[in-house]
């Protein structure tokens, strides 16, 4: 998508996704806003990230709980390896329907449980929070909706200021929610709150990067490729787990196929029996330990005459196709790994003749109990 | 598949799946021996998990980390639930490779770190035990084999004595790591280890209603319907949720579906879009709050017109076909729900010409670093 349609788009925004705008403007749109979305939430925010990051670093939370549905879900994932790895407390996602549904009141004392919602507006994520301050824990939401219920209920907030998403399926949204994720984090492990002169660079550099992989067309070109498939795997290890995930995601929410994502480890533990040539394989690869640990994933589903798509900054035995993407630090790929694979789901869903825009059957805030 | 059949399979066992004994027999046998499996671990294990449930309510620890893999990893789920709920302490599943791929050494003093895994023989679990009581946790595994390396490895350790299992496609090490969690942490919840009545009595009660649910023929007429399907979608909330993700996994595993496992407020977040009378769902309605909370995901999906097979002891709005089981409470819900759902991934295999006995592509100790 070219930077004019992109602003023609933006221009239209105020009226949505409707008849009047063409199919998948919306989310071409909130695509094509991700470098300067990264721009602004390290312009705006990265301040009050720190003052929160800092507070966090102070009190030193015994664990680290996060809560989430969908996309965000994929988000709180990416986080928690980072609070695993990085900080050394123990991470973990909660299921919002313990609490909700069975009523159980864990005891959150010393604990930190973050919301993580584009709209704010989940009515299970925000009670998660309300019983977690209740119990003792320390709460925090990261949204795109400092006004939503769920920013209002939790203790700490962060807007990861993605601005108006103008589809449903969420792109930009998501993105931001990383970032922001991986300044709290990164701040946290610093101390202060402030960023280290890496880390610092790494988030000055994404801009520009991720308006070098949004300017590659591998992945339209691709789309053709899947015209008729019915079914897909997508698989990475480590970070780039919540990629594979949120890839099938995408592609079940815009173009109506059966994505199956796996972590490179779990697929061996069963699924892939189902592998084989009819079934297309995504797999994130990038050049860091999580990438390495996938190369002899790629050698088994080889066995299985798999066909293989590898998404990576260097050529993967077994994938004879490759969607180019930087090499960097594997905590920063999830951010920029994304990209070429929410344009292929847009691509693939106007192949399709859908309108990704308006899924059919969704709302944007989805209100679970 | 008939006692007899069951009997003269368990005879030929020492050879397992091979081309001596028909495509399915091992699967077969180790399913109809669940029955058996529940009231051999209740009888020769009780003492032995009260005596190690007695010694966890002493320390109480402060929160509970379940690692676990393909099938057992939805044990570890239901445990997970069972946990918050039933005890009051914050759980989760810990992603191996966190510490297995990146080397996070999280600060674990006052946790039980729990390793479920029917071999005992993945690398990555026992790795993840190891470094954990490094750190300063409690650990147990949960196997089926006490000589194992995870066995080995870990401070505490529950023999699920589920006997030998003959097909690669674990059924009765599954249900029989539910029911081990089960009585672990009932017990936890009584402070000395014993099961208070209710619980106890449902123990007792389960190999009975087990055979009577092994008895109904439902699945073996509904494996026609799926002959040909690709696809399909399964679902449920809270305890029935690692029903659902164990039963996709089983057809994965055994007749090479693409099967998509969803809580029902997930499907909700995004890939309700993709359902259409096309792909066939399996919905775990049970009769408690759960399964209430079901309800009216299954109304969203009958506005997709999808096609919605229930699994329940009563009829669901918008599910016009059922598989019957026995109305008990949630918690003993997951040991009976699965039982017809494995029969049914048994029976499509066959139709389809598999050999569950022995998926493509897998092996029964699956080495994943």
């Amino acid at each position: 998508m070219s930077q004019q349609q992109a602003a023609r788009s933006t221009t239209a925004g105020a009226t949505d996704a409707t008849a009047a705008t063409p199919p998948g403007a919306g989310m071409a749109a909130d695509i094509a806003d991700q470098p300067e979305a990264f721009a602004r939430l390290a312009e705006t925010q990265s301040g009050a990230i720190a003052d929160i990051a800092a507070e966090i670093a102070r009190e030193r939370p015994r664990f680290v709980m996060f809560t989430a549905r969908g996309t965000s879900d994929h988000a709180a994932l990416y986080a928690a390896y980072l609070t695993e790895i990085r900080l050394g407390i123990p991470a973990g996602l909660a299921s919002p329907s313990a609490i909700t549904v069975y009523g159980a009141r864990p005891d959150l004392s010393e604990a930190l449980v973050v919301g993580v919602s584009q709209s704010g507006g989940s009515p299970d994520i925000a009670e998660v929070l309300r019983v977690a301050s209740e119990s003792g824990a320390r709460t925090l939401a990261v949204t795109n909706n400092p006004e939503s219920p769920l920013a209002k209920q939790a203790g700490l907030n962060i807007d990861v200021s993605a601005g108006h998403e103008k589809a449903v399926a969420a792109t930009k949204t998501y993105t931001a929610e990383l970032l922001a994720l991986f300044m709290l984090i990164e701040g946290i492990r610093a101390g202060d709150g402030k960023l280290a002169g890496d880390e610092a660079a790494a988030v000055a550099a994404l801009p520009e990067l991720a308006r070098t992989v949004l300017a590659d067309e591998t992945p339209v070109q691709l789309a053709a490729r899947y015209r008729f498939a019915e079914r897909l795997v997508t698989t990475g290890r480590g970070y780039a787990y919540p990629t594979a995930r949120e890839t099938a995601l995408k592609l079940m929410e815009t173009s109506y196929l059966s994505a199956l994502s796996f972590s490179g480890a779990d697929l061996l533990h069963g699924p892939l029996a189902m592998a084989d040539p009819d079934i297309p394989v995504l797999a994130i690869v990038g050049d860091g330990p999580g990438g390495n640990a996938m190369r002899d994933v790629i050698g088994r589903l080889g066995e299985r005459r798999a066909d293989v798509v590898s998404i990576g900054a260097s050529d993967v035995e077994g994938a004879p196709i490759r969607i180019p993407v930087p090499a960097v630090d594997e905590r920063l790929a999830p951010m920029l790994d994304i990209l070429p694979l929410q344009r292929l789901a847009l691509a693939l869903a106007l192949n399709r003749g859908e309108n990704p825009d308006a899924p059919r059957g969704l709302r944007k805030v989805t209100e679970t109990l």
